[in-house]
Formats: structure tokens, C-alpha cells, sequence
């Protein structure tokens, strides 16, 4: 998946006349100057805003209390989600899908939100989670040799395992391995019923792209469809997907839902995230030619210091006076949107929130609070990573039943 | 393959202004009435006449007699045979590669052409063959499901086998089965190479085919190298490649040859035949919806006799004395092109032509002759197919070394 993980990805260069903005699963771009409208995307998208009714029936049924993604709004919009939090109800189950686009050896902390987040969603309800590796899309869009897009296929599985998943329930997969028998038949089958015209129209192809981009949607599709993991789901054809993801990928599963009823398979479930902002801000741009625009999980706690005290964007105001007089403007600045993702403590982010805002907290304390909460994640994930041997990531990527995986 | 085994599809609709033909994979259609221009067809695809000293050389280099195929002109064009001749003749050795789209249980005798010669090659050269069974492009085609394409093409394999090839050298896949890994690189490996415009331009794809159609060439393109098959040729990237099918096949190896040197890999060659006309005649349709339009593998030998005697275009005049004086016009005579295709002695055949063609000969005695010799061939296939079993399919299928393929 090109950004699964919503690395956001706001450039300043020109949108199209009368676009506000352009999100696809390749480019994330607002006005100059201007921000993602969520709200937009939404109504632009077809898809629903999650409510804290959804939230709240989450928590009753998982009987644990909401991952901070949720609680903070992070993951904000949904299709269908109602129907999967009905069958599990039902004392139905269903099965995760997520990915990433192994394109770059180290990952940000962007690329980690999807699949912390599909960590809790497994956890909390003890379901089989499938993960595709597109090393095939990377091969394509960023020219890289199939060679290099497998070896950091393998080196990013070792950041997801990292991230706890639980191998009883978890099937990872690579494209260039896995692509044959029931997936590339339901890539068929996709593929039949979706002319050119309209991936012109859902992706932004044109005539000059090649036709490897424009085969691939059906690629990203079909883990959608549990037909195409015979050794995980034979005979649950109508097993429900839920997709976790970032709502730049939003437009591969409208398609996918789109072609589903026309194959005899149901329509995938999403859970779509925003993007994780630029240390530079949310109009700036977060791009992999530029290490200071993100926090990495290879970045030593004096990386990270350095980062987030020069780069993070502050809505403190010019002088201490203004600061003390107007409170920091919490809506541009980056410590805050970061603390928002990764400080579990809701009090504590509520004062924070309240302290900063009134000005009687300056950027340089919220800022060191936010470096410590960086660095011990990243601690954390380095500690997690190193303890990954080759070996797990074959036991990850084996084409293997998972006998206990609703258990 | 489409019509790898060179059907002649010529129908009569509509051709585009300023287009004497239309000749692609999926159409091959003349001016209304007119007839295919080969030569034409070879300026305009850029190939190269297959000539006398090139039959005498492989004559030479093989030590057998032609074929009745290069004997008669049956192949007639090439890319590079030059350069496969050279290599053998050098002593180093190359691979061939043909294949079929299995949309139709039975197969005619225009189905079998490329098979009959293909086995020629394989035993004058003593060299090992790969045959694709392309059941994913049927499917998107003939819009099939995938499982009878799967069946249809069992049912097709048995058929090709019963042409007679060499279990120790011959390699059969369907791509459903075998799509995937070192042969799923290469796709995307050309995919890459490949534009929309470009397909649009060699195929006559529109914006309104689906994107199944519009990936697939690089399907058949990436049999033509040998690290597409690494149970095969591991360690063999340079082996070169020959192709032997109809002329309208030529876009698909036109499009690999054009990939071929930006990827790394050595163009295949090609040796390329005329299609094998209608019973109707060269300007009439041979339609799988139309059973008396051709000759099946199936038909009994009063099937035979009757569609050769009531369908077969003759050239013979409207009266026995008008035949008397003109003689026939063996230019639009079935008959005789049949007989050109599968009676081998060539003392019999050019006796006919000119007994036929003076007169003395009428159309009754050479349809006579031609049921003889269709009767009998068609008796040796039905044979020979019967004495092929499932292990036997399951065997040319399997994926496997062929560790004497060059013995």
C-alpha cells in the first residue's frame, strides 16, 4: 500500500483548479498553505464520519476501553463498520487486512499509526489479521530493482512484527511471493470489471503511466476477499474484512466495493485514519528526501531531541509577553498534534491541551514532554526490533494455517 | 495465446478507412472479399520472409527433410531465425516456447498447426519447449468462468500432448496454475516498460476495455525468457528463445522485443506461419459458432466427409466441360490448400495441383483424396488422445528440472 500508514505526504505545489485538494494513494496535497478538510474528504469520499456512539459500542463489546487513536479522533471515518460491530456481536467473527509499501529501510513514526492500531483492534477482538508487503507496487512507482523491494520488504516486516503481532493470528505476506493460484484468480476477476476509463477516474492514471500501475489496483484489492488465502479461509467465503488504514487508500477500496456484489463476495469494512502531520506542520511537507521532517525508529534520543526542538512546528507566540498574554494557537502546533497520538494519559493531555492554550505552559516544556514520550517509544520499538530474528520473519510469511486463529 | 494456433477469424464486417486488414491477436479481418496480404502483413509487422536458403540450412543443421509446413510455405516469416540457426550451428543450444488459449473443448485442425510443427522443431533440434495454456486470458475474453477455463484447458492439454511431444523436454503450464514468483517478476518487469498508449497502439486496446485486458500482454510476453521458469533454466539468462506460432501473434513478441534489451534480456526469435482458412474460403469466417466452418479433432469421418464435400470452397468450374478446358483456380481452392497443409508427399501434391489445375482432375476426385488423408490424420489424434491420461497431463504440468532437455 502506498500509505497505509498515512504519511502525509502535504505538498505546496499547485492543486488543480477548483480542488481544494488532492488525496490519492500516491499524493496527499492541500491549497498552498491550507490543510486537509476532513470533513470534505468524507462527503467527497461517500464514506461515514465514526461517532462516539461507535467508540463507546466498540468498548462495550471488546470490554476494554478505547485505543487512544479512537479516543483522540485519529481514526475518523468508517464504511460498514456498523455491520462487523453487529456480527461480533452475533458471536460472528471477522479478519483484519492492512499493509504497507515497503519503500525505505527505516520507518516514521506515521508508518507505525496503522499498525498500531491493528495491533489493539487484534487484541481486543481476537481475530486473524492478514499484511501485504506491496513490494510489487513499490518495484513500479518508485523504480526500484525487485531485488531491493524484497530485501526491504523483509526489513519493514521485522518494524511491523515489532509491533507485536500475535503469530497464532498474523499472515504476512510479499506480493512478489505470494501473488499465484486463488489471489492472482481473484485479481482476475477484479480486473474484469474495471475498465480503464475508471481507474482514470478513481486514481488519476492517464495514458502515459504503464501498465503495470494500472493493473495494480486489483493487487491491493483482493486480500479484501478471504478467497484468496485458501490456507487461511477455506469455506469462510462470506468471512467479513475489516481494513484498518489511512483514508489516502480509501479510493483502492471503493473500487474494491464496488466490484465485490459483482463477483459473489462482500464488500470490505474500513476504519480510515488522518494523516500524521510533518514535524513542520500540517501544510508542510513530510517527504523521505528530507529526514527532518519525521521522527524515526532509528533516531537516537538525541536525534530526537534535536528534531523536535528544532523542527516542530510551534503555535507558541513570538515573545514570552504574547505567549503568557495569548496562549499557544494548539491547532498548528506539532507537539500537540504528536502528543495527541502517542501520549496515552488523557488527563494529562487535557492539561496539557489547557495549560499550553492559556499560556502558562511555553512550547520548549510541552516540547520536552513530547521528547520523552518519543524516545520512549522508540526505545521501546528499537528493544522490540532488535529482538526479531530472520527466523520469525519466515514463521510470519509462511503459507500456513492458523488453527486457533478465532480462539 | 489467442490464436497462437492461427485460426483465421476473416470476416467480412467492416474495415477501417485506409486498413486493407486488420490482423491482432484477438481479429484478423481482410477488405470485404479480398483475402489476407501477406506480404503487406510482413512490411507493415517489420518481420522478415522466411526464405529457401533458411529451410535448406535448417535442413542441413538438422539433418532431416523440412517440414511439410516450411516445404509449402506455411511458415513463412521470422525475427532473428538467423541468429538461433547461428547458436545451434556454434553448438550451443536455445528453447522454445508456443502456447494456446483454451476457449473451446475441441480443437480444429488450424489449432493443431502450430503444435504439429512445434513437435517438428523440438525433435530436429532436440531442444526443450515450453507450452502456455493462457486460461486467464480466456477468461477475460470469453468472459469464462475461471473454473471452466481451468477445465478447458486440462481438456486442451490432453490434445497437446497427443501431438506427440517429449515428456523429457517439454515443460506445460497454465497460468492460473503457474502465474506467480520468478514469473510474476517479469511481468512486472515489462509492465514497467509498457505505456496505456502503447498497448493502445500495438493491440487497439480503448479506454473502455477493462484492466485485465490491458495487463495482460505482459502475461505472454515473459515466457520468452528463461528466468521465468528457474526449475528450467536457472543460471541460463542468455539462452535464447524461438517462437513458433501465427502471424498474428506478432504484436505480443513485437511489444517483447521492444522490452527485451531495456530489461536485460535477449529478444526471442521467431518463426511465424499464414492462418489456416475456412472451409468456406479465405475471405469466408471460421467461427467456433459455425461447426461446419472447420474440421474438429472430434468430427467422425462421416462428419468429415460430409462437411468437406458439402463446405469445402471449391475452385473447379461451374461445369465438368467448362472445368474440361479452364481447369481449376487453385488460388481459391480449399481443397488444395488443405492438401498443401497435411498430404506430405510432395510428388502427390504437385500431381493434383497440376492435373486439377489442367482440368483433368475434377473437384469430386481431389475432395475424395483430401477426406483420405483428414480422415486418417484426425483417426491418429482421436487415438492418440484416448491413450492420454490425467497422470500424464499432471506430469507435463508438473513443475519440475528437466535435467536432459538438451540431451
Amino acid at each position: 500500500m502506498a500509505a497505509l500508514d498515512g504519511q502525509s505526504n502535504v505538498v505546496s505545489s499547485e492543486v488543480e483548479d477548483g480542488e481544494d485538494m488532492v488525496v490519492n494513494p500516491w499524493e496527499v496535497t492541500a491549497k498552498s498553505g491550507g490543510k486537509i478538510d476532513y470533513d470534505k474528504l468524507i462527503e467527497k469520499f461517500g464514506c461515514q464520519r465514526l461517532e462516539s456512539s461507535h467508540i463507546r459500542r466498540i468498548e462495550s463489546l471488546t470490554s476494554r476501553s478505547a485505543h487512544v487513536f479512537l479516543r483522540r479522533g485519529v481514526f475518523f471515518a468508517h464504511r460498514d463498520l456498523e455491520e462487523i460491530l453487529d456480527l461480533y456481536e452475533r458471536g460472528e467473527k471477522f479478519y483484519l487486512y492492512t499493509g504497507r509499501g515497503p519503500s525505505s529501510e527505516a520507518l516514521h513514526l506515521g508508518h507505525l499509526v496503522p499498525f498500531m492500531f491493528t495491533k489493539y483492534l487484534q487484541d481486543a477482538f481476537k481475530v486473524p489479521l492478514v499484511i501485504q508487503l506491496t513490494d510489487d507496487e513499490k518495484c513500479m512507482w518508485k523504480n526500484l530493482p525487485i531485488e531491493e523491494c524484497k530485501r526491504l520488504a523483509r526489513e519493514n516486516a521485522k518494524d511491523i512484527i515489532a509491533c507485536g503481532f500475535d503469530i497464532t493470528r498474523t499472515f504476512m505476506f510479499s506480493d512478489f511471493d505470494y501473488v499465484g493460484g486463488a489471489f492472482y484468480e481473484n485479481m482476475i476477476r477484479v480486473s474484469k470489471c474495471v475498465t480503464f476509463n475508471k481507474v482514470v477516474g478513481i486514481f488519476g492514471f492517464t495514458p502515459e503511466d504503464h501498465i503495470g500501475k494500472i493493473s495494480f489496483p486489483p493487487v491491493q484489492a483482493v486480500p479484501s476477499f478471504p478467497s484468496s488465502f485458501p490456507h487461511l479461509f477455506s469455506g469462510k467465503d462470506n468471512l467479513r474484512c475489516l481494513i484498518p488504514c489511512a483514508i489516502d487508500q480509501d479510493p483502492y477500496f471503493r473500487m474494491t466495493r464496488d466490484v465485490a456484489p459483482r463477483i459473489g463476495y462482500q464488500k470490505p469494512a474500513l476504519i480510515e485514519s488522518s494523516f500524521f502531520p510533518a514535524l513542520q506542520g500540517e501544510t508542510g511537507k513530510m517527504s523521505a528526501s528530507d529526514p527532518n521532517s519525521a521522527i524515526y525508529v532509528t533516531d537516537s534520543p538525541k536525534d530526537i531531541k534535536n528534531k523536535v526542538n528544532r523542527y516542530a512546528f510551534s503555535g507558541g507566540r513570538d515573545s514570552v509577553e504574547l505567549h503568557r498574554k495569548y496562549g499557544a494557537n494548539l491547532e498548528v502546533d506539532i507537539s500537540i498534534k504528536y502528543l495527541g497520538f502517542f501520549l496515552e494519559d488523557d488527563d494529562e493531555f487535557e492539561h496539557i491541551k489547557t495549560e499550553y492554550g492559556a499560556g502558562r505552559m511555553l512550547t520548549g516544556e510541552v516540547k520536552k514532554r513530547l521528547i520523552e514520550v518519543l524516545s520512549d517509544m522508540v526505545e521501546r520499538h528499537r528493544k522490540a526490533r532488535a529482538s526479531v530474528t530472520e527466523e520469525m520473519v519466515d514463521a510470519f510469511m509462511a503459507v500456513r494455517p492458523l488453527p486457533n486463529m478465532f480462539g
